[in-house]
């Protein structure tokens, strides 16, 4: 299993839509991809939570994955997101994400009804036996509705064998000091939470699983690398330059106001899919404003 | 505006699947949606949280919607829920309930990402002038993951045409009371959640959205008619005879309970889909126990 | 044991404390308590929450008990609240209580530290066992930090002989469900969340712990009457009429409401005990207008 | 303002009581105050949380703060918990605390009614017009029963001159980062919360408010010092080691298990004063084996 591949920056590109008929605009999210790369981040995460992943159709969203793949084309390492409500399509998009080149996928046990700690399990299990590549086990309830605890987490791990990563979006830290308790430091655990980002890095992740990086890639990049060396005094200032952008993006929801920030920046790549609506003209003026604090 | 049509027990069939290849049941839906009327109750809701509307792809739901309303065949009002995370959908679904005869749609504002009020807003608004016929406001955060003020609800009913009437699900009876109030009585609100079912009525709804009828049939029209005529201490006891099945259905999830106990009583309409799992052996035995304790 | 002497109305009387001085206002405290009487409410509970017990020195607490049950004189049953911090001084209360002729003590395990299951059964029987007269225990996690499950109580009911009563305040209805349900009946219990008379009557509670009879005092005794004769409508119509003024005095914090209410209603008690401040003009026009409302 | 003056490890010793009759066990509190200035901590708070000073008499809170004080004696700063439920009563307890020689005092808005926005800082200012020393704003809702938020605190920090230093124990950890942010980094917080220890010092506080050092001293100035130098990898190194012992001390209560755990150490400081237990047997050996583990 090569989770090993998976380290600092993990980058999350919106999804971007046409603004005639609505439907994915495949060559803007090459370019959307191009540009994190070539930013610097250490891996690419397509159709996660901010790619809008769950608004997508099947079509759409075998379109996005496969798009996505091939335009890393092996420059760096790639997640993608399966999740969806029923097992059965869940199993199916692994397939398709692996069958298109994927290096691991990331899935959520979103559902309607709150699910057993067995029916995750079992969840789990049928997509893990279903494909050779490992998997990212993300726990974030804000979207799912479903927490997982760190010792189901664990047990996840321990029992599926392609299961190796952990994402932890439940902005807990606590939650990551217990994963590092119970698997004495062997479970590699990754940060979805923007504004944990420091604690995270110091608690021990391997990883930083963001939106950010579509607005301020150098900063997300300069945090993690003062981490690795250990400078805590660089962290901490790294960390309170972004800190403001960070909380923005995930207040006003990720495809809002990532969608808006990139236009801000020049790249146009629409607006979210309704029921989302664009970042009203008051919160631009404040994204804005924001950005051109950081310097980026 | 028909919504003087929805009173009393509305009941909520299952979505059965066939035992080979997991496709909708047509055949046994409707059998099931006969055994609803046949009993007594005094609407049909398909599609409904316990119908795993969430889980059914777009063909199946067009089939299980159509299929419901020509079985019901006028004998009582139908309300079909249309509910689906693109506002797109969820119009197209609206429309498709219509043109199948329904009487009115239940909307639930599901998302992934949490929506801004305006955003719910212009998501019920988008359905409202899709089509002809009421709309029921429904809200359930634990399913949805989105809470609705009351003061939004009866904004939502003020401000849109056909939004005439509210299922609330908090199972918080104060929402019920602050509805009464904020409308001064005018707006029908219906209960969502089975162990309120009692209070509910005690505060004023007009009608009770539930699955137990599947199960309890009688015992639900009787607290109903009980509460109609203010006979307290008759309701009351109708109510704790009932009670334990009510949570227990609730607790287990409603598609993974019902459908177990429609097979204790004889009537086959399969497991839920994956990930849900059919209710354990040893559950299933203890429901046994609580529908034999109810003499039904 | 005399629990059964506990029914209907159960009024708390401020503790009114001098201008001048800041002390407690005895004569005052006795005239507060005849209004009750006169007004025709079944029981008297001194030193609850609304009599800012806990704000009170031991020789405060003393004097205001002994006045209290004094000036009762057996017209009505008498339940004195003997909360404190430690078990020790508890007990001395408890004592106290029962020596100045009260027919039972209320106990709400009050504490700075959370207090396991254990620790709370050890203080409810310290006290038990130092008296003679029944305890109405008392759940209110709002103000004690504590917040004792259905299961827990009916543990201090079945263990402690003199444990008789429960005084339920977290507001949630479901707790009376499960109290019902665990004791088949069995356990008599109090509603002390005023917003949920109407359901608590409806779930079969015998009696209203309430400040609201310091201001409404015959519109609680007529929904206690009407739910008695299990006349739905009118219990409904009761309570539609006086819940405005419930959910103004819960949400301003009772002593402070109160106080503000009875001196609207030319009965002057003064004002809460700092850090609590007097009710702000503009809260005490609206207070007012809604007394004003009910017609009292 | 002398607020400078704390920094680093501020050490809360337990109240010893006596095993007869359970009153202040002055001379064991004076040792236990020695131990830990010989341990090296940088700073004494006496009638904290974890020196049960809600459970005291007046009494005895006086002679426990006139003893702590004068037993430190200058050697390190002191800063006195005087928190109690009347605006009186904490007012007096500040002036003795100024009194007996304390450099500043603690101040949690400890009530029974929750408090507005207005009445705490009325409380606060009482407080702050009466000395002149520093207060450290305390803020637990765990035990308090009362959130501050940062803009609250803030608002105390600007208005009231000598409030001058925030204890945060929410643990949550971007109360922090906000606290950092509308300050600009100009209001000094402190960490109360023992888990969050590592994170707290990585976001800039300038000490860590802690009963640990009773058990565990080096450790905590190890992290302190680790983090003082921005080393974050031997912070995070440091933090874990110590981790268990923190989660358990906090989890079964601070006086409870940090009495439990000086005993296992040889030095005997009795037990909590009831309701508040000793830690049961079982407990305690897992005590034992988490301080072997930590080599101290």
């Amino acid at each position: 299993m090569e989770n090993h591949l998976f380290r600092g920056i993990i980058a999350y590109p919106v999804t971007p839509f046409h603004s005639n008929d609505g439907g994915v605009d495949v060559p803007t999210l090459r370019s959307s991809i191009d540009r994190l790369i070539i930013d610097g981040v250490h891996a690419i995460a397509p159709l996660g939570s901010t790619g809008e992943s769950a608004y997508l159709s099947d079509e759409e969203w075998d379109e996005a994955a496969e798009a996505s793949t091939k335009q890393v084309n092996g420059r760096v390492p790639v997640v993608v997101g399966i999740s969806d409500l029923t097992t059965k399509n869940a199993v199916r998009r692994a397939r398709f994400a692996e069958n298109s080149g994927a290096n691991a996928v990331m899935v959520l046990p979103i559902s309607y009804w709150k699910l057993t700690e067995q029916e995750i399990i079992r969840h789990y299990a049928a997509i893990g036996n279903a494909i050779n590549i490992p998997i990212m086990v993300y726990n974030n309830p804000a979207t799912s509705g479903i927490d997982m605890s760190p010792q189901l987490i664990a047990r996840l791990v321990h029992e599926i064998d392609n299961v190796t990563m952990v994402k932890e979006s439940t902005g807990d830290i606590q939650r990551m000091h217990t994963l590092h308790q119970i698997s004495k430091g062997d479970i590699p655990f990754y940060n979805g939470s923007n504004p944990l980002a420091l604690e995270a890095f110091g608690a021990g992740a391997v990883g930083w699983c963001t939106a950010a990086p579509n607005l301020i890639p150098q900063l997300t990049i300069d945090l993690y690398e003062a981490s690795q060396v250990g400078d805590l005094h660089k962290a901490r200032e790294l960390f309170y330059r972004q800190l403001p952008v960070l909380e923005f993006i995930l207040k006003g929801g990720l495809p809002t106001t990532v969608k808006a920030g990139l236009r801000l920046k020049g790249f146009e790549a629409g607006v979210p899919r309704s029921p989302l609506q664009p970042l009203t003209r008051e919160d631009t003026q404040k994204l804005s404003e924001l950005l051109k604090q950081v310097n980026q």
